[in-house]
């Protein structure tokens, strides 16, 4: 028995000492370095440990160094101790045979030009105006703060919203009416995964298909709406308790909802009880007039009103709102949960601030400007290379849908791959169960890029285009 | 036809006259004014507005303006416009009914104690360090911070933790293996709510019923297991496919899990298949003797660890983790979707910073020694003033068991809220099934209250407990 520590000891002894120093001091050192000699299989399960002073010495530490590891470690499972028969590794525990480390994926190499849709310029984050308003929020903020939080938000951004989203997109609400989310999906599940709302919803046949996913998640069935030169037509509208529109810019074939179309999509909700849901998602965005204000503020009973930053901003600030009809607010803020569970409160501040201060005005002034900029590059490279190409949509947003001869739309998205382009064709989009007529088209995001990435990524375009 | 809007005119020219003031200049201003009368019955539906020269003549404005104005409301829905019948308001248009305010609820009168277990002192956030932390890591941040995210959270955050959990909690893992979440309840969703595991699921028979609520909402059915001096009796795991421990400091009742346990619960794991969820809800905070290592490291294919800043730092922050074993990765990314779509990535990486300058370490000492400090003065208190109450669990995390003779529990809560002291008792926490022999006792969240108002609230608490 004697030996069989005494050779551990040994090893133990000389693998440790290399191993005794780190945070924490020694004790947690010789924790550390004797749960990895155990993990590692070098000391194996069964094996009898030094006692304390013979470890001690041999380590040059304090006997009581090595009686509270051993004591810690015996409360942790990896070691037991028995009287009389001293202190063991235990049985127990796992050797691994050798660990798969989690390798990080292969470096994919990248499209060199990326004109995905849903992004504003990364390089465009207003970073010094954000910390400006965040240092402010958080200096001034009371304790309570860092408290629980309230589910539906905090009353600073929701005030700061109600402000802005009446001046900005004609939106009619009041504090109390808004609930803070993470962002459009965040807004969906709290609707229809919690039971606020039922199926079947009315979509539009072109959409985002990280939505209907959503959706079909939260088991809701979506019945596709067709489109035309006014958008969704509304008029086909039955059974259904809700509709999912983009009335200020349809996404992603580009229109606006015409007048006619929002009169009576708020005429269908009022005969038939139902619901519209507002994704207004780019409204800030229009080039050539200002924006058409909100559907919301025609009926705020009628329809929930969804924003976010991901797309004025950058989603990676993770935050959104929902403007509910009055009856809507106690079932939302039930599914959400005693406490704010998801959107970070801090953040929450320093928006607040971002708009009160005028800084969300600021950016989303430059970014429009910038944003057109973009989009008359555009139109005059395709009047330039590709005339036979129409641009659709550009009155407005962060994309374009250069229309295509129809049956040519997956050529030209490989095409475009050839070129190391990232893009989607307009069938990406496309609600597999409507049976409207497909167009074929390529869905050009032209704010995605940094402005220096910009100019290549359009020759690559051109460059891709087929030919007249 | 002519006199009906001569009226409204002058009407709505001095009701304008004074508004045509604000952001935006003085389109947007009548823009909004005139919204607003539709809005309020001012402008009835059908009214016929004036012809833009004469109310551009009224309120001194270019004819243009009102011209824009008067297209852009049409576009909205508010008006229409019809070749000889001039512009009027449209007949949809909602007149609401005295539209009912959204009232913030009547200012409860709230506690003057708060002893809630669960949140850190909200006055102890340490507001600089963070700030410098935040600045910092968005000041280095590549640009690609601000496009869309990782699902399983920024790299930063994910190898600041494998080091940190190594260090101070014994947790063994690699970024690869970590999903950042919104914290605790919300990796239970990941978990539960998209199919990754099922139920049935043991758990402790007391806990937080907001983690039963989540669980049930998952469909997840929550088996109990009873507990003794040793914590949860995992001899009793029959056939659930997993079980939720607190092992570092049982919740709430405040033994931690002992070390066969510990063994016995890995071993149940192995033989059957079964998976530990470690909820490490305050493993850093521990007074007498330094923190017992996570089970996680004794086999880190066989526990899921979860963890959270909710109460090192504060619930305002909005992050946890989850370490996973191997083999749950893709799962829970693929639930989790294709986009961050939670968690702030700005949070995240000011967290990172906040890990790795130290900045994380020195908050967690100081608030240690500030909560060991108030359960001090808890237990001096109790034994000058209530010597025949025992207080349990006191040798770590943010909160007391005060044992109380058996059937008085509900009572000492009532005299305690007669004290203005909020706080529950341990009924709160028992599972519905469990039949184990109740206990009472008060949950005393003893790191809730700031440092100013906890003496008072410590003598009111005595104030309140039964007599012997």
């Amino acid at each position: 028995m004697a030996t069989s520590w005494v050779n551990s000891a040994e090893r133990i002894g000389s693998d440790l000492h290399l191993e005794l120093t780190g945070p924490g001091g020694r004790r947690a050192a010789l924790i550390r370095a004797l749960r990895e000699a155990v993990r590692s299989g070098r000391l194996a399960p069964g094996t009898r440990l030094p006692p304390y002073r013979s470890l001690a010495a041999d380590l040059g530490v304090a006997r009581n160094t090595v009686a509270d590891a051993y004591a810690e470690l015996v409360a942790e499972g990896w070691l037991t101790a028995r009287q009389g028969s001293g202190t063991r590794v235990a049985m127990g525990v796992l050797r691994p045979a050798a660990r798969v480390p989690r390798k990080a994926p292969p470096r994919a190499r990248g499209p060199r030009h990326d004109l995905t849709q849903g992004t504003p310029d990364a390089s465009s984050f207003p970073r010094t105006a954000w910390l400006a308003s965040y240092r402010r929020a958080l200096q001034q903020a009371p304790n309570e703060v860092f408290g629980p939080g309230d589910p539906a938000g905090r009353i600073e951004l929701r005030e700061a919203l109600t402000e802005y989203l009446a001046r900005a997109r004609g939106v009619h609400t009041e504090p109390g009416r808004i609930v803070i989310c993470s962002g459009f999906a965040h807004a969906l599940r709290l609707l229809f995964g919690g039971g606020v709302l039922r199926g079947p919803l009315a979509v539009e046949a072109y959409g985002l298909g990280f939505h209907r996913d959503v959706l079909a998640a939260a088991g809701v069935r979506t019945v596709p709406l067709p489109l035309d030169e006014h958008g969704a037509r509304v008029d086909r509208l039955g059974r259904e308790r809700a509709v999912l529109l983009t009335p200020a810019h349809q996404f992603p074939t580009g229109g606006p909802l015409h007048a006619a179309r929002r009169a009576a999509v708020i005429d269908w909700a009022r005969a038939r009880g139902g619901l519209v849901l507002e994704d207004d998602y780019d409204g800030e965005f229009r080039y050539d007039r200002k924006p058409v204000g909100a559907v919301q503020g025609l009926d705020p009973e009628r329809v929930v009103h969804i924003g976010s930053v991901s797309k004025s901003l950058s989603p990676a600030v993770r935050l959104g709102w929902m403007v509910l009809p009055e009856r809507y607010v106690d079932a939302v803020l039930a599914v959400k949960g005693d406490r704010e569970a998801w959107a970070s409160v801090l953040d929450q501040l320093g928006l607040a601030d971002f708009f009160v201060s005028g800084a969300y005005d600021r950016h989303v002034r430059r970014m429009r400007q910038r944003y057109r900029g973009r989009r008359d590059r555009l139109v005059a490279a395709l009047a330039e290379h590709a005339p036979h190409i129409e641009a659709t949509g550009v009155a407005a947003g962060l994309h374009a849908v250069l229309r295509l001869p129809p049956g040519t739309e997956a050529s030209a998205v490989k095409a475009a791959a050839w070129q190391g382009i990232a893009l989607d064709g307009l069938a990406a989009f496309r609600h597999p169960d409507t049976d409207m007529a497909a167009d074929d088209g390529l869905v050009v995001g032209y704010a995605t890029p940094s402005e220096h990435a910009y100019g290549p990524a359009l020759e690559a375009l051109c460059r891709a285009l087929p030919p007249p």
